[in-house]
């Protein structure tokens, strides 16, 4: 191997305005060139306390067990199932994107029953459509997804709590996508879990996954507690259901070692866990409305920018996330060009879509640390300067100017 | 939430020489501040790649299929593991430690039938042990450690591969707390699978997990492949055998992501991804081989300051790992008593033990970035220090004497 072949990371700069994900916030990047300590340091648990208590500020929960998984998006999103599905329960998915079909995906491999029911992609689920459909189904799990970046669309969750209780159901989000730039209350509406990601609103970058369980979760997930044999002690009791099919996500054991017993399990990832604190910290400065309000505003700066360039938007916009924005690629244009030149000659990423969206809708993202005046401005220059490049025809400026107006109405 | 309460991170120094985590090199620290990069984005790919060929070197192996599991060590365990073992597979476990225990839980909870056999612990096995368990239990699997740190000790496997070939036994080892300290050879002695960790030689943070894969362990899992239904084509076919048990975890869906279709898994956690990049590039930068020397140089040195200090250390050392010592704590002392003074009072910390040798038996390592002269001499000069105060007499200087005089006679 010739390693002078390999020289020191330095990657160009970008902005990256795709549905996640997006710059990581430099407070953030900073507070994660720290020095590490010892896992069982004094000065390390009470880091690892200390995001609990600002991750329940940012769930908007009393939960007590709101902690870190090691991993991307989907570790949180899997830890949470794998714990609290047993094989042959009967689980419920409103499917409005890639990311029910995830959902379904995931309950499958934990041998779930897995029922759907499925609206078209830039849609969403009324409540009534779900009470029916847990009527008929009779699931113990109603697995959801509040943001969808697939299709860009936020369900809405505030009535689904009080149907899951009166039918006896435990009520799952992925709010991976959604946390932080647009409103969610764990408690007030009545969830048992839900699961998080980095790269998306919370402006870190991805590699560890917050979650929250409310204390019925905690009390299903405690019924199949295991502890190893390496470690264990005469005082360690199992639960009595059988046990979870996965160590490293077994959250029985991950909530021993978030509390005071302390008992090892994998070895916190310090340098992620330091920058999940700061993305909590610098958010709760900001406060968590005034955040989902920027998110708002921007959002809508871009979309208004978009429509005024004369291109059309994906889905309803009535349910639309805050943080994302599909835009229809128009007749005649390569998508995929486009993202080609906006990203080498601008130094700009916009996203491409999965599945039956693939090559006919752009997503644009503005979120976390890109929810700014400036980022929706220069996306909006460059995507004009490369359209009107590539022959599609648009006012000049009118895209900026729309934005301009929005802002100038919403000062 | 009073949010002032919550300051910026700034952790304590501390001179990490446990059993790992231990510090990360600067470097690998400042290239992980770098900004982000979209997942797709060519200069993203193009580390990915790096990343892969770096690893090769590292493992010393020709394995296409080098990657990284986003987790700590114990995913990239679990990820093998789980995507290697077939309900109902009979798989062997040598146990000389907790790592054993480790794989023994995870394979059961892949629903293995699990065997194991067992040396005290302190000892390592012969081949002909191993050959004769094999031989018994007839395993699809042989799942062994090579360096156990909960007894310091270094399983050799230069042999098991032939007896594996000769049964037709897949190999695979865990690496997490040897790789980069000790020789490793992945394709010589025929290993199938090998996953690690950063937190310990590499010198990085705890949070991805470089794995490598044999052809022949890529044909056993593409046999379980799966598409996720919100990407999937009709070109995409699934494999005939049962599937994995989990998806963040499914080897398969994480080489479709890595190789030429970059198909769309998790979120690779880019932050990790460029650590790993740099604590790779250090090692081959080094050479690996003058980077185990180094290991051995200064985990001897450490071993001839300890019993300068006239302290009996644990296990038998023809077998230890250059990286941690196991030195037993005298009569009379109380273990957690001097960890404390240690680390409140000269900020190094060393570690404690687990299981049987709870109480009884100090850590010390030397490795990765604190495989250094320096680091050795602060802490044995701690250690004498603390252990003058609380009453153990050794001769004054006799520790740092011994350690200077290897050095005299290796330099």
């Amino acid at each position: 191997m010739d390693i002078s072949q390999f020289s020191q990371i330095n990657p160009p700069q970008r902005l990256l305005m795709g549905p996640g994900p997006i710059n990581a916030d430099p407070r953030v990047l900073r507070a994660m060139s720290s020095q590490l300590l010892g896992q069982y340091d004094p000065a390390m648990t009470h880091y690892m306390n200390e995001v609990m208590a600002l991750y329940r500020g940012v769930f908007r929960t009393e939960n007590r067990w709101t902690i870190l998984i090691d991993g991307t998006s989907r570790a949180g999103i899997e830890a949470i199932l794998l714990s609290a599905i047993r094989p042959g329960d009967k689980v419920l998915v409103p499917v409005f994107g890639r990311f029910g079909h995830l959902l379904c995906e995931i309950a499958r491999r934990c041998r779930a029953e897995v029922h759907t029911i499925e609206v078209p992609w830039g849609e969403v689920f009324t409540p009534d459509q779900i009470e029916d459909a847990i009527k008929k189904v009779q699931p113990r799990l109603l697995l959801t997804v509040q943001g969808d970046t697939s299709t860009t669309m936020l369900q809405p969750l505030e009535q689904l709590g009080a149907i899951c209780q009166k039918y006896g159901v435990l009520f799952y989000t992925d709010a991976t996508a959604s946390l932080g730039g647009n409103v969610l209350e764990t408690d007030a509406w009545g969830l048992d879990a839900v699961s998080a990601g980095m790269q998306k609103c919370l402006g870190g970058p991805s590699g560890t996954s917050p979650i929250t369980l409310s204390p019925q979760m905690e009390a299903v997930i405690r019924k199949r507690k295991c502890v190893e044999e390496g470690i264990r002690t005469a005082d360690h009791q199992d639960g009595d259901e059988e046990m979870i099919y996965s160590n490293y996500f077994d959250l029985g054991m991950i909530m021993d070692y978030w509390g005071p017993e302390r008992l090892n399990h994998h070895t916190e990832a310090t340098t992620a866990l330091f920058g999940a604190r700061e993305c909590a910290r610098l958010m709760m400065q900001e406060g968590l409305d005034k955040g989902i309000a920027r998110h708002k505003l921007h959002g809508e700066a871009m979309l208004k920018g978009i429509q005024g360039m004369g291109l059309e938007t994906f889905g309803d916009l009535k349910h639309k996330m805050n943080n994302v924005l599909g835009v229809v690629i128009p007749q005649g244009v390569n998508g995929d060009q486009v993202r080609k030149l906006v990203l080498e000659d601008f130094g700009i990423e916009i996203g491409t879509s999965f599945g039956p969206l693939h090559g006919k809708v752009w997503r644009i993202g503005t979120m976390g640390y890109n929810a700014r005046k400036d980022c929706v401005m220069q996306t909006l220059s460059a995507l004009e300067a490369v359209l009107n490049h590539v022959g599609y025809r648009s006012t000049q400026g009118a895209a900026m100017q729309a934005a301009w107006d929005h802002y100038g109405s919403h000062a």
